[in-house]
């Protein structure tokens, strides 16, 4: 049994009464959420491109990487795509899936799709009169020292930003 | 201005009308949360202790490590600690903070701090009512490819994951 209790913008949630694979009935709190897309925009293997971006819910500034939610059907590689250069004024010639995640499966079934985007070229920024960020650019090693450190606080860029270097890094190996 | 839609057991649902620091004034939807911990368990320097658990949210079941909510007050390494015990039946020895990341920070204030735990000693597994799962054991580098291939999807399990890892490449590196 499911009853809706609020379908706003980004938010649609549900009380849903659900039997667990264990035969036990429970009530859960569920958001129904469209999905989101993120890139980590690369301009060339060692240096990232970061917004840094006013963020009501968690009260201030964080490092994040480009991302936006997914429109009504949309491909999430469009979004990716889109959001960059929206957000930071940057064309992709080139995405690749490095993970499609759940954010919190605890409460909501978003999914946030990760690409790395290579091959940039400048495009147009267009930002929402809702986004507030500034853009700022690190060599990818310093953005793990910075996760380390704990500057870097958003789980979809760690996510991201770890997976990328795992990858060079395994090629670095690869190569030797 | 904020008007409280839903109060419930974990999701705290507000539309808060603010003003942002471009001068722009939106509404926004914000869940509240109490914040939550989990941690990676390492039984040895490189086997770590997953969990695969029954997911409503997500349709299914998925690896992730364990992980609760805060209860009311708790500090977050206590929460990792009972979670741990209750969830996999092991106590540790040494807890370390890898990240305290921001799940999904567009619509909620939820932080989970994650945590690598070692020195594990056979505790009392005690389930909730509510958890369904089984408990797997692999190679840390294993998980690391896991998430590469889709399997492992969970964020703040890949965020877990890929730290401990790359602390222990960067230990490695040290010693050489």
């Amino acid at each position: 049994m499911t009853k809706n209790i609020y379908k706003g913008r980004i938010v649609n949630l549900n009380l849903e009464t659900v039997t667990l694979p264990n035969g036990a009935t429970v009530e859960l709190e569920v958001i129904h959420h469209p999905g989101a897309a993120a890139a980590v925009p690369l301009k060339d293997a060692r240096t990232v491109i970061l917004i840094r971006q006013y963020r009501h819910a968690v009260g201030g500034y964080i490092y994040e990487i480009p991302a936006g939610k997914l429109h009504s059907g949309e491909d999430p590689r469009e979004c990716a795509l889109r959001e960059l250069e929206e957000e930071i004024g940057y064309k992709a010639g080139v995405l690749e899936l490095v993970s499609s995640a759940y954010t919190t499966p605890g409460f909501t079934d978003e999914v946030i799709h990760i690409y790395k985007a290579t091959q940039l070229q400048r495009g147009k920024q267009n930002l929402g009169h809702d986004e507030v960020l500034a853009i700022a650019e690190f060599p990818l090693e310093r953005t793990i020292a910075m996760i380390r450190e704990g500057i870097i606080k958003d789980a979809k860029t760690i996510v991201g930003l770890q997976c990328v270097y795992l990858q060079l890094l395994g090629e670095n190996i690869g190569e030797e």
